[in-house]
């Protein structure tokens, strides 16, 4: 069904059960489709943007409070507004790392984080993760140390996921930012798959700058995110612009340079500000969103040949799966070949896996309710004694 | 009324004529609109990316077609979307400005233009406007000597707006580009008023770059835009990563720097692509635009004391106007002080114009019917009839 023009309506998500490892927590509420409606135009939250005109001072629609509200949720001082959590990595590179500085992301960081590195002229280097896939404070440490060598001085920054993209494992967040601050290094969180659908604390964790991604983890139209900061480091990050015409002596106020001034002007921030009731709620219900998931790992388990390559217990509903010793092994000799696994899967009103996948593979099962779990969790079964594979 | 929470619905597009100077062209088509309700969800457009993972490449929904229709449309070699004109700015001097590089403006440039070249560390001198508040190919070339032998080297890039935010002006882009390239210094055409609204062609104005915003000129949902160059700058602009992960090896393929990888992942882009047809179609009619418009500026000069600041004829639909010695003349007395203005269009319908201001101020008839702004016009000419001011 055409959308408009030569655009196919999006109907994946009223279709299946979408298992998609990105866009779980990046579904819309019902909230945030009213408010993108509402303000769907270019630049609609600007109505009443009035002295000293910037997004996160304007009162109406209440995108002020709505800042306030961000910071106080992942526990930080202060927060912005930002056009994806990678835009948000790089206002700390490009206020935080010089040309040729060293910088630190872990074995799991996310290749946005890099890039943010590279444009600031920065030298990336890897924390190694241990034998289970988890980055520790112990390893920090020992990389800090041999960084500082190299370089002969410390890193100027370093970056860690709370839950890394590839595993969905959690790592030692709060040892690596001790083992950070030890040295003076300052500390980014990258959120993009915690903020907004599990509680965070930016404070208790230490960390200096907490980043989360709204089309990601919280309900929010693309691009969207959040950077938050301590009091102490907002000043720089913050920092509000110094550019002078030095022909007509214009300046340009408080408008903040990492920021480029406002940043999100109509159904990105309407769609973030619209949905962060239910999001603050969400949050609390993380537990039984590990228990629903845990249906699913289990069933997975349950087939021979098929591993669980991310943690257990899980502790995140994104998970990493290898089935080369089961679902690939169907593929070899079935004549849909690889397909046979997502066709079965689209049979049962499942989407979100790419087509032909059967190796090595991740699924998430965020906002799924406990029935669209155990739906899942039976397909997979199904597919497997269907196809010959032991169960059991 | 409310639209969901604390957020009140935004109802200005349905209840008045808006004549705020921003947000003319950036009001949704309705194509838009429906795909902004089809994708509103996060990573929407993600479903079928495939190898090598990148958003200028995805068939389904037509992305990569997309991209060549923007590059074709602006008669550049090669486009990409990018969240808002500013982040546009900022790929090009993060490209080619280095720490302490002169960066010719011009005292009409936009301040995400001096934030741009301040955050790339780029040290900004402005081009002189005439007493037209018009940018000429001769002041620039002036300019040019000047700062070159300020800094001993010549600039690192020129800015240029073909429309200016302030009056609307026309300024001489292909003789400004023609000085520039003299000098071998690359010109970014800012075409925040200009791509999306009437026919661009960066080629035969001979600029390296052309951005362009999708929230403000193109009909779309914020924040929007492209960054269009030649075949010569693209390969240094679109540069794609060289990051290595020392430890585990791991490189990052296609990614492109500047970009940060992905940049409009869901309603932005699919609300970009929805109205380009309409877009396409509507910069043919600009010439109906400007006599629209006309109708609107005779009406307003016509009132005694009221000057039109923009120069005449107006070349765009955004205008400049000084109602000192007239609308405010009526404020320094009527009851309601300079609310009086902004009541009495509200009354007829009118809205965009900041409350209270009756001094200098801008509107944008861009977009309005012929008949909107006989309205427009008839409205301003009564209100000034209704207070004592002579008309005719």
């Amino acid at each position: 069904m055409r959308c408009t023009g030569d655009i196919e309506v999006r109907e994946l998500e009223e279709l299946a059960i979408n298992i998609d490892p990105i866009q779980a927590g990046g579904r819309l509420t019902p909230e945030a489709m009213k408010a993108v409606i509402a303000y769907g135009d270019g630049y609609s939250v600007c109505d009443n943007c009035r002295k000293p005109f910037r997004l996160d001072q304007i009162k109406k629609p209440p995108i002020d409070a709505f800042h306030r509200d961000l910071a106080r949720f992942v526990h930080m001082d202060e927060a912005r507004v930002m056009p994806g959590a990678r835009r948000g990595f790089q206002a700390v590179t490009g206020t935080f790392v010089g040309k040729g500085d060293p910088v630190l992301l872990t074995a799991l960081s996310h290749y946005t984080s890099f890039l943010a590195v590279e444009a600031a002229g920065g030298i990336p280097r890897e924390i190694p993760k241990d034998g289970k896939n988890r980055i520790t404070g112990e390893a920090a440490a020992a990389r800090i140390e041999e960084v500082t060598r190299e370089f002969g001085r410390p890193p100027a920054l370093l970056f860690v996921d709370h839950f890394d993209y590839q595993f969905g494992n959690e790592h030692e967040v709060r040892e690596i930012a001790k083992a950070a601050h030890a040295h003076d290094i300052r500390v980014l969180y990258n959120g993009a798959y915690t903020v907004g659908i599990l509680p965070v604390d930016g404070t208790e964790l230490g960390v200096d700058f907490v980043v989360g991604s709204g089309h990601k983890s919280m309900a929010s139209p693309a691009p969207s995110g959040v950077l938050a900061t301590t009091k102490e480091c907002a000043g720089e990050l913050f920092r509000t612009t110094q550019a002078k015409g030095d022909l007509t002596q214009r300046q340009f106020g408080v408008k903040e340079v990492e920021l480029l001034g406002c940043t999100l002007m109509g159904a990105t921030i309407m769609g973030m500000m619209a949905s962060f009731p239910a999001v603050k709620e969400r949050v609390n219900h993380w537990q039984e969103e590990l228990a629903n998931g845990k249906i699913v790992t289990d069933a997975l388990r349950s087939i021979g040949g098929t591993g669980i390559l991310s943690e257990e217990p899980r502790r995140h509903t994104l998970t990493r799966v290898d089935t080369r010793d089961s679902f690939d092994r169907v593929a070899q000799t079935h004549k849909k070949r690889g397909y046979f696994f997502t066709s079965a899967l689209g049979e049962r009103g499942i989407g979100g896996v790419i087509p032909g996948a059967t190796k090595v593979w991740k699924f998430n099962t965020y906002g799924l309710t406990r029935r669209q779990c155990g739906h899942l969790a039976s397909a997979f079964t199904e597919i497997a004694r269907e196809n010959g594979l032991p169960v059991g």
